[in-house]
């Protein structure tokens, strides 16, 4: 009988499954590293009443040192057709405590063809929504993303199933912008189209549709070598804003419009670089007009940033400035709060050796914000931010 | 002087102990695994007023993409007498909130003999009651498992010392279930008996008494190759419902009484399995005769099931169906919530390559519930559930 | 044009920088180690209601079987010049509940020189005050720290950045004393300094200043071999009790002054040893003189303990005994409780092999406590206490 097991065969493990032969030992297979970004935001602090809790809970009084990121990503190319990333953060909050570990990434990648042109991506991902928001912040330049597209998809990343087409050429020339230093956002495709649940990444779902994602973005390669990456994104689906985010007594709709289009242009640091994107759409927003409630309304904003690389000696020091704006709501703030931000942030990234980096800005900010108990409210003040990133 | 520490000695580490000399890589003596499943319910819902908190968050109502686990598991044997087991949960609630890492195991097992026959558990693992308890959730076909066995151990584990002894022949056939893809428990001994704190895994212990557990399991083989695998177990002790799982008001003993019996049969799908398991015991239950309050009650529940084991090409194909009843309080549950359950699964597992399973089942659901709130509820429904595995 | 990425370069991963070549494999680079303890209270109790939630929660009544800690270290010389150490504990509360994973150490050190004799520490990492403190609880003997030092520092962490000096000759006893199983603390420097936030590990910064800390300790080695290390130390800054850890209506000070020092000496274990420490200074405690309130006080105390390491065969048996006493406030208690212990712990720790160690000791404890709920307490009692402890 064929189907028998044969009792010769050997049996390593007690509690799991071995449904085939794997050659390759578990250290080849899966591989762990990652990083973390130590900050302090409090010299040259003119205003301490100035916050931003999207960006970073230290910018403020009464905060000092604060991890603001520390993850470890266990990845492999377990199969020829799957590889799989789960990436969890382990200075996470939990109920206004600090420090507990939880999923950032979760997600496995099917290859369709062996050429590994298609393939589908399932579980919590980044949202193909903005090369800011797609490129990882251990190589962003700034400290935080950018009001603007990041209000869109606060962690960046949901929970569904995307669809990725990366032409050789393009996958080729991803991989070639991340692993060269010059900060790509790696291969999330020159089509990307998917289906998610819409609440953010580790928030439970709350209605029965789905949001729908799709982006377009193409890594061009002029004459001279010089690589520029332009996309247009967008994204639709039904917000739900629950009870335990309104101000008690606050009444409005319980679902929104949640829809944006936007588009991104990057011309990599080679070694001057140049990056904009910009954002339009509609959703829950607080407005102070007529009856104070949670509206649908317009949104707009974004960034444009100038950086250099530039290599004394072995180090690698990139100076930048960004200017950012960004007019509606947050859909994650008490009462979907309403921002109008104003900042501009002049920086430089320094790389002594690759295991190490210290950023140091001075950021100017203007940010006026509304919501039930605070209907017009702005803060304005200049600060210097230092992180220290450690890469392994 | 002998004592004196040898002042040429290699000292490779600052902060922890190397007290004996390590000849393998720490490669070589852990590793990591895992698995992480992403589930859809909600096609061809009849009914989505129809949930199962204890089965999965994900069915019913304002639901959608959901991680049901992810688990990453760091284990080894990391001397001749001691192999170590620990596996966070990335996809656990904390507070109502989503996605972080706590402990489902965290034992070692301390081999008494050299041939590994006899061994101790110390820590959190699994409680030897229910061979569909014991199996990997990532082997088993039906999405959850039955309400009958599991409402006796939620989350199946708890922490104490269990002793298991697995005589060489048994202990083989326990690796060869596993490993040959039949889908087997792994080894949990021919004979298992402990003792355990009794409120569940990842819960406090509440009273000073402890649980005791007993499981007599032997897996033959007949004389065509065929594996059939017969148990029987039990386990008693008091369980404590605190004042925060009951509602307000509600007057009712602390402690209760919570002893069960359980009788198992599995003959592996070779093609062809069957496998069935039934449990009675007492338990803490809601009760709406005269006083609504918390009563000892009598419970009854098992399921069987039907499966098949195919392998078209490279493929493994496993389709099943399995019938399942309970009735009984839930220990876990508010007030200790009667239910009475009759469910009928139909679905298919198939692994086109080890790292990736894909299953689907439709559902056929009648569940009457009972508690303070509501003491006469009645939901039933049809749904079909999809899975996608990764295995790592 | 030198700075365009060469197209054949090879390219690895999609998401995360590679910013130079890594000749080492990933396994080279970093490791995985750990350990886990498991404890039992109960046996030989003479009064349940004795507890001791610094030390231990799984103390007196309604508690069993605990894990106390399980460790997982990430770490590794990442960079000739920079070093990692990653170690969340999988076993914290969050909000109540069990077993999260959650940072001990996020820290990496920066050296300085090329002969590692300068160093800076980033992040949070254990705060140069105590032997004891310093020392990882794999190692201690007593299955607590002591509650005069460690009541300045729970959880032995805090977030900032340290720098400490370590001159060859002592940095290579450090590692000896650890690696010989004499129970060494590792290297903290012949001298560290050092500023952090103030709030102890995982607590979020309360106020605009930071703490201080600077300490001096040195191994000597006399001339027959024995290791002798003699120490200094101190700590100062402002500490915040915030109105979640005051009983509702109690009016007292947010800040309150935070400094002690302490002597330390260490006769290491060849075979005999001798531990002694003390620390005097000022801080917040509940004071029912007058009005109830919290108030700046003196506090006091230490401990003095002797050990003997024996080697039966291949185990290693190191019978101690403990006398421990503290008069003071402990921070992080409701209203800054104020005790005042004495304890006697007389026990030993049994090493079969590296894997895993057995220690059992007995406790003679008088703790007095007052608060604003009880503000005169006592309990005094007597227990057995057991731990398994495995390492990986």
């Amino acid at each position: 009988q064929t189907d028998a097991p044969r009792d010769s065969q050997p049996a390593k493990r007690d509690t799991a499954r071995t449904p085939a032969p794997r050659s390759r030992a578990w250290y080849e297979r899966l591989s762990l590293r990652g990083y973390t970004q130590v900050r302090y935001n409090r010299l040259l602090e003119t205003n301490p009443d100035l916050t931003c809790a999207q960006c970073d809970r230290s910018i403020g009084r009464n905060n000092g040192f604060f991890i603001r990121r520390s993850r470890i990503v266990l990845s492999g190319e377990v199969h020829p057709r799957v590889s799989v990333y789960i990436q969890p953060d382990l200075a996470s909050e939990a109920n206004g405590q600090l420090h507990y570990a939880q999923i950032r990434d979760a997600y496995f990648d099917l290859f369709l063809d062996s050429a590994k042109t298609l393939r589908l991506r399932v579980g919590q991902s980044k949202i193909p929504f903005g090369f800011q928001n797609l490129q990882s912040s251990s190589n962003r330049l700034p400290l935080d993303r950018d009001d603007g597209l990041n209000s869109g998809l606060p962690n960046e990343r949901d929970l569904g199933v995307m669809g990725y087409w990366s032409p050789p050429t393009a996958r080729h020339r991803f991989k070639v912008l991340t692993d060269s230093g010059y900060k790509g956002s790696g291969d999330y495709g020159v089509v990307g189209l998917g289906i998610f649940n819409g609440q953010t990444a580790n928030r439970a779902e709350q209605n029965d549709g789905q949001h729908a994602v799709l982006r377009v973005s193409y890594p061009f390669q002029l004459p001279g070598g010089q690589f520029v990456e332009a996309g247009v994104q967008g994204y639709s689906g039904r917000f739900v804003i629950p009870s335990s985010q309104r101000t008690a007594g606050l009444n409005a709709p319980r679902e929104f419009d949640d829809r944006r289009v936007a588009a991104s242009l990057i011309v990599y640091p080679q070694p001057i670089g140049f990056q904009a994107e910009w954002n339009v759409g509609r959703g829950p927003s607080f407005s102070r007009e007529g009856t104070p409630t949670i509206r649908e309304e317009h949104l707009s904003g974004g960034y444009a940033m100038v950086m250099m690389r530039t290599k004394p000696g072995s180090h690698v020091l990139t100076p930048f400035a960004r200017g950012q704006y960004y007019d509606g709501g947050k859909k994650l703030d008490t009462d979907a709060r309403h921002h109008r931000v104003r900042e501009l942030e002049v920086g430089a990234e320094w790389l002594p050796f690759s295991a190490f980096e210290l950023t140091a800005s001075y950021v100017a900010s203007d940010r006026r914000t509304s919501d039930f108990a605070a209907p017009d409210a702005r803060e304005q003040g200049r600060f210097l931010r230092l992180q220290a990133q450690f890469n392994y």
